[in-house]
C-alpha cells in the first residue's frame, strides 16, 4: 500500500467512526436514552464491528485497546451530536453519503485485517462484512429492534460485493491502490444508487408455524 | 473414538447445521427479512453456538474459519429454504426430529471440544449446552424475541442431561462409542417425548417490581 | 494489596455475584421464564460482565472456567430466589444496597484486571465499566428490553467515576487499600444517593428520522 493511500484510508476511517457514532446518537435520541447511553451507543456502534471481527479472528489487542483515544473520539462525537441535533436534518444528504463511505471503508479495512492474517477468501469477505455491518446490528439490538441489516437496502450486499471486488482485483494482479479505489468507488456508488432508487433484496415471507 | 463413529458424528454435524440454518430461515421469513437477512440468520444460528463456545474457551480458529465452506453450506441451506418453503409444512415431523438430533449432536461435539482442552466437568457440560443452545438464542435475539430457550420445552435440560450422561458414561469406563450412543439416544428420546407430551419445566412467575 | 483487603474484596465479589443472580431471577420471573431460564439468566447476568471483559482483553481462562463452581453458585442463587420470592419485597432496601455494592465491587475488580495487564488508563476505566455493567445489559437484552443502563439512574456514571477515583488514587501515590476504600465508598454513596433522590443524567430526545 502506498503511503498516501494508507494515509487516506486512515483519514476515511476516522470520518467513518465519527459518522457511525453520530448516527448511533440519533438512534439513541429516538429512544430517549440519557447522555451516558448516547456515548456508549456511539462507542459500541462505531467500534463494535471491528471488535467483533478481532474477537472472532483472535486478533488482539482490539483497536480501542491499542488506541484508547478512539473511545474518547466516538463518545465525544456522540455527545456533540446532542448539541447540533437541531441542525442535522439539514445535513441529511451529507450524513447518508458519509454513512455509505463508512460502510465501504470499514469493509475494506476488515478485508485487510483478514488478509494480513492469511485467512482464506471466504473469511476475508466475511471479515469485511462483519467489520462493516456488525456495529449497526449491535446498535439495533441495543435499541430493541430487528437489525435493519436483515431487512433493508443492500447494506450487507454492498459490503460483500465491495470485499469481493477488492479481493478479486488484487488476486488479478492489479496494484493494491487501484483495486482499493475501484472497490471503494463501486461500493459507494451501489449504496448511493440503492438509497436513491430504493433498491432492495427480495423479501422472504413465511407465515406458518412449525410447531 | 472409532473411525466409523467419528465419521457418523461428522455426517450428523452436517445434517444438524443444515437443519438449524433451515429453521432459522423460516424464523427469518416470519419476520419478512430479505434474502441476505435469511442467509445471515442461517449462518449465525447454525454456527453461532460453536463460535460462542470457541470464543469463550479461547479455542481458535473457529470452525468456519478453518472450514469456510461451512458458511456457504449454511447460507445455501437457508436460501434453499425459500424455494421449498411451501412444502416444508408437510415435512414438519421430519424437521422436528432433525432439529432434536441437531441439539444432541451439537451438545456432544461441544463436550468433546472442552474435554480435548482438559476442562473440568462443569465446563464440559456448559460447553455442550452452549454449543447446542446458543445458536437458537442468537436467532431469537436477532428476531427481537425473548429466547425460546429460557421459556420452553426442555431444550437446555436436554443439552445438560445429554452432556451429563456422555461424560458420566466415559468416566464410568464405558467405551467412548457406547457412551456416545447412549447419550445421543437418551437426549433424542427426551426431546421428542417432551415435544410429544408438551413436557416443560415449571415457570417462575413474579409480578412485583423491585424499584 | 494487603491480604485482608484482598480477602474482603473476594467476599464482596461472592456477595455481588449472588445478588446479581438473584435480581436476574426476579427479572426472569417477571417474564415468566421457566426454572432453567431463571438459572441461565442468573449465571449470565452475574458472570457476563467479567466474561465480556476477559474476551475483549484476551484474558483467559474466564473466571467460571478457572472456577466452575461459580456457575453452580449463581445458578443456585437464582433458583433459591424462586423459593423466597414472596419475601423478597420486604428485603427491597437490602437488595438495592447490595446491588449498588455489587456494581462498585465489580468495577474495581475489572480495573484491577486491566491494570494487571498493563493496559492504559482509558482501558482500565472501560474494563471496570464493562465488568460492572455488561451483566445487566445482557440480562435486559435477553429479556427483550432496551438496557436500563442506557436510560437510567447513573449506573454507568457510578462505574466510570469509581474507576476514575480508584485509578487516580493509586497514581497519586495513595496506598492501594486507601484508594480502594475511597473509591468503593464514593461509588456506593453516589449510587445510593442517586436512587434516593432520583438523580439521573439528562436525556437526549430526538424525534426526526434521517431516512
Amino acid at each position: 500500500m502506498a503511503a498516501v493511500t494508507e494515509e487516506a484510508l486512515h483519514v476515511l476511517y476516522f470520518v467513518a467512526i465519527i459518522v457511525e457514532a453520530m448516527t448511533a446518537a440519533l438512534a439513541a435520541g429516538r429512544r430517549q436514552m440519557d447522555w451516558i447511553g448516547v456515548s456508549l451507543l456511539g462507542c459500541i456502534t462505531a467500534l463494535g464491528g471491528g471488535s467483533m471481527r478481532d474477537v472472532l479472528l483472535d486478533h488482539h489487542p482490539l483497536s480501542w485497546e491499542a488506541n484508547p483515544y478512539l473511545l474518547l473520539i466516538t463518545a465525544g462525537a456522540a455527545l456533540a451530536t446532542i448539541a447540533i441535533a437541531r441542525h442535522i436534518h439539514h445535513l441529511r444528504r451529507l450524513f447518508l453519503l458519509l454513512d455509505a463511505a463508512g460502510l465501504v471503508v470499514f469493509t475494506v479495512i476488515g478485508c485487510n485485517v483478514a488478509m494480513a492474517l492469511d485467512k482464506p477468501f471466504i473469511v476475508v469477505i466475511a471479515s469485511g462484512m462483519i467489520t462493516g455491518c456488525v456495529g449497526g446490528v449491535l446498535r439495533d439490538i441495543l435499541c430493541n429492534e430487528i437489525p435493519l441489516l436483515f431487512r433493508a437496502e443492500l447494506y450487507a450486499t454492498v459490503a460483500i460485493l465491495t470485499g469481493l471486488i477488492y479481493w478479486t482485483g488484487q488476486m488479478a494482479g492489479l496494484h493494491h491502490d487501484i483495486a482499493l479505489v475501484i472497490a471503494l468507488a463501486f461500493g459507494l456508488s451501489l449504496r448511493l444508487l440503492a438509497l436513491r432508487f430504493g433498491w432492495s433484496m427480495p423479501k422472504f415471507v413465511y407465515t406458518r408455524d412449525l410447531h
